[in-house]
């Protein structure tokens, strides 16, 4: 299969998918908590909106706040959202949702709108990784002990952790590829890339940044506050 | 292989292993930063020391920072601390330095002095746990999806992440395991446990907690500022 190659007639559309549910937020909802002077969704609609690479944008919000969506990309002048769109119950029902609208698009970016911390210069080097196999993902290395467990849980072994990352966010597909792995992969997911893996499509790591963090708890919150300074720069 | 019972007449000692070189910290010594009020190090070893559970601390450290940490035990009054030892090169050189001084021991608590949360009911699961096997260390299960990875850096898999633990300290141990296991495993190792595991010893899995972070770049320290106010409850 030949990657196309991504150039100014190649339309690339991100995805930003923030309909969760904040279940472990303590009742806050993370995607508008302020965070250094505006809210956390603001971070990486602003980054897709300024990023050249980047064509259109579908937001992909829980129903409840999708006006408040709608008005948040009013107010940042975000142009290029086309859609916003209501998300389902898992996340890849959400991404699905999303999906429908990126059809004219040839390579779909998503992302998780709780990685405030993405730039850029991340999307352009994803970008040019999904060009090579037509699937690519930002990932850092596990810096961990791994351990597998045994129902009784006792550890099973240690995992040789030298070949192991950690999926992040932007994962970028060529839009068919993704299209395809929605279409007939109907498992259980925590990411995209792993339907697209199930076609036996080859997924390309490229290195994302131990701060590009997603916020899923009050605490990661707090270290995105103090990473905010500096703008998810890899500390 | 029968665990004895832990009781007033077992002694349990802990090996605080401060001994790195911060390589990741920009030039600051992570185990002297200042933590709300305290240095990183004040917040393991109070907890040890006023927990009754524990008889004894050993503290190893940098050679550099030996006469420092000697102070800081004086200063807060660490009775319980009888050895400060000097470190090695590596994580185990330094546990193993720190094992030649617990062998009147009955159980070995292991803890990274960059760990400042543990708390004394972390402790006291921890040699609840123990008391089954022999050796149990705290661990919480991995959120993030991971991904192996092949040399040209496609995936290869997304592993089930269910069965999967990141090991933390408190690492505990039956002194005459953990002693055995330094003798005769010589090969790398990223924890203690690695080691009993390779004994052919069953290694039990407690729960740590999310706020029990270890502090390895800038960032983690700020996060540990955050989380200090709570005293690294999970959050």
């Amino acid at each position: 299969m030949l990657a196309p190659v991504i150039n100014q007639y190649t339309k690339v559309c991100a995805i930003i998918v923030a309909a969760g549910k904040s279940r472990r937020m303590n009742g806050q909802d993370k995607i508008f908590a302020p965070l250094s002077g505006k809210p956390v969704l603001a971070w990486a609609g602003d980054t897709f909106q300024t990023c050249p690479a980047v064509s259109r944008i579908v937001l992909v919000l829980s129903e409840e706040n999708m006006e408040r969506g709608r008005q948040l990309a009013r107010e940042r002048g975000w142009s290029k959202v086309t859609e916003v769109v209501a998300g389902g119950i898992r996340r890849q029902d959400s991404v699905a949702a999303g999906l429908q609208y990126v059809k004219d698009c040839g390579w779909v970016i998503i992302h998780d709108g709780a990685r405030p911390f993405i730039t850029c210069e991340l999307i352009t080097q994803g970008l040019a990784a999904a060009g090579e196999t037509g699937a690519a993902i930002a990932a850092v290395q596990v810096t961990d002990t791994i351990k597998s467990i045994k129902d009784d849980r006792i550890v099973e072994k240690t995992l040789p952790r030298q070949n192991l990352w950690r999926a992040q966010t932007p994962q970028i597909f060529r839009s068919d590829i993704i299209s395809r792995a929605y279409r007939e992969i109907k498992s259980e997911a925590t990411d995209d890339a792993s339907l697209v893996e199930q076609l036996g499509i080859r997924v390309k790591i490229f290195p994302g940044s131990y701060g590009n963090i997603k916020i899923t708890t009050p605490a990661d919150l707090a270290l995105a506050q103090a990473l905010s300074g500096e703008q998810g720069g890899d500390k």
